[in-house]
């Protein structure tokens, strides 16, 4: 059975990274998953946020958004609204939560990186990507940081790669890196985040409609592990770290 | 190795579910799991959101809050903020999910109730506690409004049942319904919502440490689909379903 | 003439004070007046807010707050709509008036006690309630920080007791402690915040609808001082202070 | 005993109301007692709030506020806060339940008056110059809107007449009409609201200090009786009534 | 060709400045042109936005707001709103930043002036009469500070005069100082801030309608620079200064 | 005198606008004026804002907003603020009226257009670029409503072209588009919007230092003019107009 977009269930749409994308970001990304673009620039700064000053660790926090019409029909601006939705919260939590899961705060010594992820153009999969890219804006950041002697301590603040991808049971298959017309059908939902050496971050799976059984959660993660280390291979392509 | 209130490791705290707590909500439930008391209430209304009418179909939703010193340390009420934290929600949102999943909303007609589960103690799963409890005060609620013909389907609304449970791996070991103390210590921890028939509404597994691998997600998962079967027999107890 | 639960009209409804009711708060009180519950809190920091740093001197405020379904028919949170209603505000101004009437803040030295008063089921009366209650929790919580040598003055610094009631006038007759039913058709409708010894602290009435007379006040007034005399009498017997 | 600018006890400080002072709006009074300054401006349309559409019946509210400079010290303003403090809504809903004590809302028809009392220079009892005034242009409005057959029926939608001032107990003395530094300095402050004929709308009374005794009570009462009064009396010379 | 209240092309409507009005603020004016009111008071702080502290420079702001029954139909209030509209925010800055252009704020010291500019009545012309009128109380409040010692700069802080009047196109026909009727039909509306001596703050011309021409637009600014030369004199007049 | 990067007085920065940038906009156009990038998309529905409706006529609106990194240092986003600034109501406001001008709103018919201007990278002149960029999206966008037969006017909805660029004085020297690093130097900076056949639709100038005379401001209407020409020129071959 053919997808869509003629891709197998467990195929990617084509990623691309381009890094160094923004003049003044210490580190930068525009990262594609097919149609969806994500912009991940990483801001450092040479404090920490008040409750953790003195502490001699540092900070990484996340930030998601999307432009009004990244989307099929416009939507209003949160900051028009005067309140950030839900999904904008849970989405920037767990971006910030994905990297602070590779990073050594106290290697990275009283700094903070913001990485700020918005969404230019939206086809499913915006957070994955949003991690994915913000990975590589933050190795970046780290780099000049380093460089600038902002960040002093031998060991690496960077202690792996993290990387993130969507699946979901779609008319009863389950598939990898669903686009937005297949997110909407899924019966099941679920977006897996998974460091270079396959081990897990974050897994959410929530049934869109019919609850869902091990051994289908068990297909999905076979999927999506798969799925992260070809993401890892692009990030460390577009890094040149292999 | 004995865990610090003396439980073993796949135990469940004691839990206690106290229907028809208020006399003036439709369905209510004062659930405790150990010292986590949180009163789940379910509103009837007879109106849909706008964006439902005219589609024969109802809607439930779910809204958590805390009160400021059901914690140890006294929080901001997030009405003088004067607005709600990600982490409210992420949770409000996930108990409306997970009710919804086990929900026939065209079966429950042009009908709304929202679950109102305020924590009043907080002791560790607060959100597993309000998903459970809230289960129940929606059982009441349809019930209800079945009773008073709002409800005028043939079908049951409800078409099974649903409970939630915290695990987590606590120094390498994977434990069941974990207290604050053990919440705040562990590595891994993960939000398991099962359907009755031991079934998948929701898994959610945070690396707060080190990232876990495929065989201790696999530990937690057995963990957490033992302990919802213990509250579905809980919660049939309750509502003398058995 | 019997009021519509059988009470004289100079009788308050039954009132219960639980003391100990949370494991986290320096103090805590659940109070009922007839079916109106209210969670009463006390928090103490050993610090002070701003405007009253260096001065020696400490601070008692109180947050009076509903929750959503405590009421007949579900009202939206304050947390949701992004502001505190009027009446929220007026009430929890009461409360930590009230309480400061009876606190020698010098005495208290630079702690603040926080006295958050939730309302878990509403009939009328729930900030007379909460006032009342809140003194209990209040006096818990300043024995604690005595205890806990936060609160190092030789001098008390509870200067006495404090408790409240509402009144009103109900198809002409004065009527003490009035549930909701009684509320909503009451004509002029008082509430009076009474110390131990019989003075005043607040008087508040309005007229709902007719204006009253002078002897109409004096009538309220009469009943009011019986009955906070009585719920005096309920909280030294809490308290164990009699 | 002489006052702080030489009045007796019982002496109200100079009182100004000029009429017509807007070019805009149906009535408005620019009211002074001594050098307190309040502009009432009254806004009729002929709508309802959308809970009263229907009921055949009209509504008169408040809204206080006052300039950031009228104080002697510079008040942030509530619009660039974001949010209106507990004060301004406590009396904004005073001014409102004041006037419509003494409105006939079924006589009104469905008409809205919006009384707007803007303090343009402040020195204590702002809150009693405010309903005082506002009556004054209520009274303009109504009379606009009956020459506009705005408001058809026969009955006059005035019952009466009201008017407020503030008393307290300066130095162990009660006095009548308190300025700001006499404000400052009392042990005990209430505001009083009476109609033409001597009944109570409101009464509130508040110990800043010391509880205040039955006694003290009356003598504050009897002040504002006799000054509310001599406020009737102006209020008629001003709209030519006598 | 007339106007509609009988001026001619060139002229301005009544001016007057009323120094002195509040007796807390540092400076206070009320201004009319014509029917246009604004009261503008001037606040002294002797400190300066944490952003500019160490400086030894000086800062002057504004804010502008409006009654709400200042215009022919009620507005809702900001405050109420819980947010400041676009106009306002433009204006409040357009105030701002005409002041700072004729302060030298080496020569105020680490001082701060706040002008605040409130429309009690609007009748067109409510930005120009509000930069009118503040100069006065800025040039008020700078005579107290130097006269209680807090600017002790030998160089005065104020280097020129600054007034403000608008200027459109009706009809086809360049016209100054237009009233609110003329404002609505105008085709092109334009604002000029100059200073005393002839040169420009601000241009800031907007076509409504049809856009505008280049000696349209010479012709405007003619009639502004000759407007705000009598505005000159009318300060000058205003502060004895001529 | 030649400038930072090498242009001289009257020469633009290099131009260049993608068209056709979104898969989802109505019209959509990546503008740069050398590093500075806005996102400029037109979303087209089929209604207008409820005070317009049953008018026959449209709207065109616009929203500017810029990532928080666009800028050398990171700002705080408006959204998690909860309040859009001054600069942007400013600016947004600017983007519509600059629109409407070469609008006929009666042509458009009952449709709405919003231009969303996103800067994503920013070095001086955000504006301009939105308000040249946002005219070539509302072509695309208009046409296609022509195409979908929503707009059904026989007459063109657009009435010209506009286009704008911003003028200032650096170090006396009256230069065309300023970069970043001159518009922080400028004495004098404006921004003028043109349409195509060389009239003003809006003139902006302010002095951020010295006021300015006739004949500066006269230069910079000479260079601002012939920048928008060469503008327009881009736009034409951009639309393939010309």
């Amino acid at each position: 059975m053919s997808r869509i977009d003629g891709r197998t269930a467990d195929q990617l749409r084509p990623v691309t990274i381009e890094r160094g994308w923004s003049k003044h970001a210490e580190g930068s990304v525009l990262i594609s998953f097919g149609d969806t673009k994500v912009l991940c620039t990483a801001s450092v700064t040479d404090t920490v946020p008040r409750w953790r000053r003195g502490s001699g660790e540092g900070w990484v926090t996340g930030e998601y958004a999307m432009l009004p019409r990244a989307t099929n029909t416009r939507g209003d601006r949160e900051s028009v609204r005067g309140k950030i939705g839900g999904r904008t919260h849970e989405i920037s939590r767990l971006i910030g939560r994905s990297l602070r899961a590779v990073t050594d705060l106290k290697a990275l010594g009283e700094n903070t990186v913001v990485l700020d992820c918005d969404v230019l153009q939206a086809d499913g999969g915006t957070r994955t990507a949003a991690v994915t890219g913000a990975y590589v804006a933050l190795a970046d950041a780290i780099a000049w940081a380093q460089d600038k002697k902002l960040v002093k301590s031998k060991s690496q603040p960077l202690t792996g790669t993290v990387a993130a991808v969507s699946v979901g049971i779609v008319a009863g298959v389950p598939m990898l890196d669903l686009a937005y017309e297949e997110d909407v059908r899924a019966e099941t939902d679920m977006n897996v985040v998974c460091t270079g050496d396959g081990r897990f971050v974050e897994v959410q799976g929530t049934a869109e409609g019919e609850p869902f059984a091990r051994e289908e959660l068990n297909a999905l993660l076979d999927l999506a592990v798969a799925g992260c280390a070809q993401l890892d291979g692009a990030q460390r392509l577009a890094l040149g770290t292999t």
